[in-house]
């Protein structure tokens, strides 16, 4: 096995050279622009080193992990169409720079061409690779719904925007690191523990995100601090502070979550506070660590050297130490 | 072997009892809805069809049809979003009655659903459904990418309108009669004689379509007769007649392809004349009856009984002989 970076060099390579078909122009352009914005590019360096970890070369997993970005970039462009977003990767949209035709038909097309890319297996590995990823694909739809439906409900659970983060976010992440076990051919048990593993590692690292997202460094967090208070964003940090919350701090933040300042800076330091006391901020803390705790579990389940293991484990420590 | 309304009702019920998934509601409903709108159902009635052309119970077709079928009225929720059409047979399009972001989460989940159809087959041929599915629906995208390109091209030749049309429509029609060969484990040489039958008869069946847009008996075509014309589309009829046409006769086309009147009825009525006078009615018809009859020599080639090849024209001819 390999460092991460070592991976990374491999991903990337790949998709600087990734050939695609070029006519009709308008429809393969938009899927090269997308694909060249690069991003972590977290997910294939997953698949790779998932097969690694279960001793078969990553250049055999190679093609499964460029289904996995191919289909995570498709997700993107059409999320970003529901979103209205402007920019991704500091770059324009895709249908902010063609249009939302372009980048509805172009990301229909990545989500085909996902699946091509697992037909270089062989009928059993290429069916077991199409069924988990047909499964996740499925579910990132179903999370992407759900997570527009809470927009406009207020009696959102724990439980659901739970369900709705794994769905969303998590599943892929198991299902890369289950793609390098299928490839490897592990057995059963391996590819389930390794898919845990991950899907816990994703609750995990989502969780963070909204964590970071109020309280990270606006030196070292990529994204604006304070946006998804700034949105009025239900997450985690916020239904749990609704849980804890007293009926004057309830009230008060049902406020500060109706309103939108032209200047949020006194909006976000208020609800930040009341994070902080009701005991949100510490309970998804807790919870952080409860998700990472429970992927590093999985590895006792795991059939393979305690090397690996402790590979595996170096990664999720390193994912999960994000500058706060 | 049976006749065409057998495969229709055992297709129209299977519809009716289809059980998706229920939650989340905003994402199945809209699948729900549009799958209940019926239509003519023809593209899976091929794949049972076929089946048993090829000596198989139509019954071990039906996931293979299913997912041709989901696959078909995804595109249309999609191409309905694109070309915002109001209307999809006499019922609010998807996009309409919801909104633009369900019809397309919506569509992203049927376009998967479609290829969790094939796993009920084993691998083999799961591989060999899936393969021949993610080819189809690619050059589909690809077909609907060179219809949107072509509205703003004024140099489009013959030859790229009828590749425009092979894929957009054609190539699905090929492809579900292979998906029932495949199924049925015939030949590989019977397998692609009836890919090219269904081809074939689809390119004919479109410019069939084209030729009685224009001059179709009101009273029994389902659309309005002179759509394309109201509308400018450079169909087969309009490039051939482009082709033909005089100097004279060009210049008056053109003309009248720049014009949006209130009232249409001189301005379909001269373009029909033009047709006729350049011989482009003549041509198109021409061209209708080759295409069929190319559809008719594949069935030589197969290695089938003379009972299941004049079933195979039969329904070709009848198809073919929509009222003009």
């Amino acid at each position: 096995m390999h460092a991460i970076s070592h991976y990374q060099d491999i991903v990337t390579a790949h998709f600087k050279s990734l050939a695609l078909k070029k006519e009709p122009k308008n429809l393969y352009e938009p899927i090269q622009y997308i694909l060249s914005l690069g991003g972590k590019r977290l997910r294939p360096v997953l698949t790779l080193m998932s097969a690694e970890v279960f001793d078969v070369d990553c250049q055999k997993a190679l093609q499964a992990a460029t289904a996995v970005e191919v289909f995570h970039n498709f997700s993107l462009i059409h999320d970003d169409i529901m979103d209205d977003a402007p920019l991704r990767r500091g770059n324009e949209t895709v249908h902010e720079k063609w249009n939302i035709n372009t980048g509805i038909l172009s990301g229909d097309a990545m989500l085909i061409l996902a699946y091509q890319y697992f037909e270089e297996y062989e009928p059993t590995i290429f069916r077991e690779l199409a069924k988990l990823f047909s499964k996740t694909a499925l579910e990132v739809c179903e999370g992407q719904q759900y997570d527009v439906d809470f927009e406009t409900r207020d009696d959102v659970t724990i439980a659901e925007y739970l369900k709705m983060i794994e769905y969303k976010t998590a599943v892929l992440v198991g299902a890369s690191m289950k793609m390098g076990a299928i490839v490897a051919q592990t057995s059963v048990e391996n590819a389930n523990a390794i898919y845990d593993f991950g899907l816990n590692l994703g609750i995990a690292f989502q969780l963070q995100d909204d964590y970071l997202d109020a309280f990270g460094n606006p030196e070292t967090f990529g994204k604006q601090v304070g946006g998804d208070i700034i949105e009025n964003k239900k997450t985690y940090l916020y239904l749990k502070a609704m849980e804890f919350a007293s009926a004057n701090e309830k009230e008060q933040l049902l406020h500060l979550f109706s309103i939108q300042p032209s200047d949020n800076t006194d909006k976000i330091s208020s609800v930040k506070e009341i994070f902080n006391q009701t005991g949100a901020s510490e309970a998804t803390q807790n919870a952080i660590q409860n998700y990472t705790f429970k992927a590093f579990e999985t590895l006792e389940k795991m059939n393979i050297g305690n090397d690996k293991k402790a590979i595996l484990k170096a990664f999720g420590e390193k994912l999960m130490s994000r500058n706060v």
